[in-house]
């Protein structure tokens, strides 16, 4: 070959690159746990590791490889690990991975049908999969975004599209304003989709919750109602399914008839709870989400399904169809009736939302899932239910803490409580004790605030944490506790 | 283990997958030639071709993989293939699959610096080396979106908050209608930004362009100007470099100019011709880029890079964060400062935009273009450039075909020309013409429309494209003329 692609790597060197990365994987997946899962790391010292500028002739992949190893998996933060208990823990499996890395050698944009025929009606058909085990109806078409904050930016987009179809022309200016409904406890991306739908952040009311942390049907009523007398136009509703801080399902039924009363649109962030209705025994918790106009999902955040690839379900596909769409009639040419039969014909997927460009995700689905089959998903969420009622029973018979929220899932809320500090040096205490668990090493949790309270969570999410993480987080709990009570030689 | 993670593998399993999924990104990468670029399947077969429910049971890996090779890869569209010449070809190489196996194993999302040490920092780092490459200057500071539909929405809400920030707090309603400025050559990503922002479609004004497809300066000047006198509030102006149709760059000094003089936004669309800047003899097509607020480039569009991941290069990079952070001061920990001394700290990535999870995309951009060099990103793109003028070259010269559109890049617009039939005529010749040539299987064109006019486009960008392409698809595009010409038995 006179003038081979770039990299200039021959075949074998492209197969002997291919495999030591495969080995790379292999030890990752099978030993992570041999790294602390927050990396000691200075800030900037990866940047500075790094030289200004690009290499300008060829670097071996054995050399990159070893850099991979020795330098950068050293170097972050590691969420595939069993004992990242932080945020929502999530897991990629072989499975998952080699998923993404088929994916990637395809290199497919699904925008159209035709230019990814396979990938387009996976996409759809895995998504089918998981609504039909999360058992929601059959009139809900999901497609993958990126991620929630995405799902939740198009919701609304066709939220706004369906009460005010003039937007899209007109634009907002003009226009009454615009009112969406939340709880204080609602994740943040509601906000930043207010910020770029031009909805503007004094138009997303913030709800009192009651003690359960759950929005408060009456204050909802109450607001939709002093808002409509005020002359502004309220247009959608996000209950929350699990909610960040304490996984706090909202009064479902009671916010569906809200908007059925009002006309208002109905988004459902159940990004991690929603993974837990594959089992019919958690299903319960969520009763009423099938009454939304669109629910977000991440199974990468709690089926193991490996990030990214958020499902946003849509009870009309066509609502997202006509607040996007931007070509010509001429070509959207459907290309195929919906599984279901009756609910129409699924679209181009660039048709769904504003991005144009969209990976191969639905591989790595339904390698994941194939691979691991239903029973498994559903034996490795009850593990976490399990563990997670566990170490909230453990909370609560301890006095050394107490236990801030209820626990549905995989996912508690406690604090150290100490004889004699104020709530405020309680506060400070537990941002202590925090710390001194996740220097340890072996597992990190983070932090929420309950009201001005100072919350830590424990996330019981990773596909591979088990019993031990449990002992060894109580284990550490329990130690931290104990050095910074009165009387320790380290408080 | 009493309790295994999902999805039940033994370490050896594990192991084994990830092997025989390397020997398959092997034989794709250098073997996707064995597959027509445009697969033979109908819709709804794959849709068809898997069951309706995911399977309750473990399916061994080893299943999975033969369906993947057997039914799924061969109905994909082959954008990783050298006859890939529609749209803009786009490349995956082994070390940039290798950065996404590790990147999807390690599955981490850096939205804060924290969670994410080495992946941020990498991120900023990697974009800094492409902005190097491309010449310039060090104020501008870079991160990566996953498309450039996103990168321009993120980039137009910055570009509204900087004009009017109470959008912010207060929303649209109510505000002066904004209006934004482009070409009727620019992509339909800024269409679909207006409709997510609320600006409104009708407020998009699609400019004229001149006899080479590039906005006139003239028309955008008087259209600000009329705009402004009929009370309406321009704030952002799209300028491409590299269109869609057929590469043209529109006159970026003058633009400036112009957004300089009315205080309006530049975003530069360079999704594509920016790779060019590689290139210091290709950059004089760019001048005046450097003057933008706001500037996309895709990389996995012509750098060899692996879909997907777009560089933002914003001039100051606080613009995002005010435009998008809704976390407390406190929160905002900046953990570096910019390597060019004095442009400021650089933020956690969850500031810079409305997307909370990120994937790890620096480390294919680090693996890809380290294993590449410069030098050889360099010679792939002059490669393609030589390859589009001699196609250009032989279409002037050859009575049966005519060149559309300048071709200062990888692509040129053709069309084919007989004797007698009407336009019209000769538009239905052509559409038969490129459906001929993309049913022959080595190749795939796609086409756009100038005017009415239908106009056959071929793409040189795929890192495997050379000199045996070229000639493949001279060698189909005049026999298919001659084929479609009075006299063939085929007529």
């Amino acid at each position: 070959m006179p003038d081979p692609m770039p990299p200039h790597l021959s075949p074998e060197e492209i197969r002997d690159a291919l495999h030591r990365t495969a080995d790379l994987v292999a030890d990752y997946l099978t030993g992570s746990e041999r790294y602390p899962v927050l990396p000691a790391v200075e800030p900037g010292e990866i940047w500075s590791s790094f030289a200004d500028e690009a290499p300008e002739e060829p670097v071996p992949m054995d050399h990159l490889l070893d850099v991979y190893r020795e330098r950068i998996e050293p170097a972050v933060t590691q969420w595939n690990h069993p004992g990242f208990m932080a945020y929502f823990a999530i897991t990629a499996t072989a499975p998952t991975v080699a998923g993404e890395a088929l994916s990637a050698a395809l290199n497919v944009n699904s925008m159209l049908w035709r230019t990814g025929p396979a990938p387009t009606e996976m996409e759809y058909k895995m998504c089918d999969w998981l609504r039909r085990l999360w058992g929601l109806p059959e009139d809900f078409v999901g497609h993958l975004v990126d991620t929630a904050s995405t799902a939740t930016l198009v919701a609304l987009a066709a939220a706004r599209h369906r009460h005010d179809p003039e937007v899209r022309r007109r634009g907002s200016a003009g226009r009454p304003p615009l009112v969406l409904y939340a709880s204080e406890q609602t994740h943040s991306s509601v906000d930043k989709a207010a910020v770029v739908l031009g909805v503007g952040l004094d138009q997303v009311r913030r709800l009192p919750v009651d003690e359960r942390f759950r929005l408060r049907p009456d204050a909802l009523a109450a607001a939709v109602a002093e808002d409509r007398a005020a002359g502004l136009a309220p247009f959608a509703v996000v209950a929350t399914a699990g909610s960040t801080s304490t996984t706090a399902v909202d009064p479902l039924p009671e916010i569906a008839d809200l908007c059925a009363e009002h006309g208002l649109w109905l988004h459902v962030d159940a990004a991690y709870a929603g993974n837990a209705a594959v089992c019919p025994e958690l299903r319960a918790h969520l009763t009423g989400w099938e009454r939304a106009d669109s629910i977000v999902v991440n199974p990468y955040k709690w089926s193991f399904l490996g990030f990214d690839g958020s499902v946003l379900l849509v009870r009309d596909v066509d609502e997202l169809r006509h607040a996007f769409s931007v070509v010509p009639e001429y070509l959207k040419t459907s290309f195929l009736k919906h599984g279901g039969g009756e609910a129409g014909d699924l679209p181009h997927l660039m048709d769904l939302g504003f991005q144009l460009g969209r990976r191969f995700r639905a591989l790595k689905l339904w390698m994941g899932l194939s691979a691991m089959g239903a029973g498994a998903l559903r034996s490795g969420i009850r593990r976490h239910v399990r563990l997670a009622a566990e170490l909230a029973r453990r909370v609560d018979e301890d006095p050394r803490f107490e236990r801030m929220a209820p626990a549905p899932f995989g996912t508690v809320c406690l604090r150290g409580v100490w004889d004699g500090p104020s709530e405020e040096e309680t506060d400070t205490r537990n941002e202590r004790l925090m710390e001194r668990v996740n220097d340890a090493g072996p597992v990190l949790l983070s932090h929420t605030r309950l009201g001005p309270r100072f919350v830590i969570r424990v996330v019981f999410g990773h596909g591979r944490t088990g019993e031990e993480e449990l002992e060894t987080v109580w284990r550490l709990l329990a130690g931290a506790h104990d050095a910074l009570s009165p009387g320790s030689p380290s408080t």
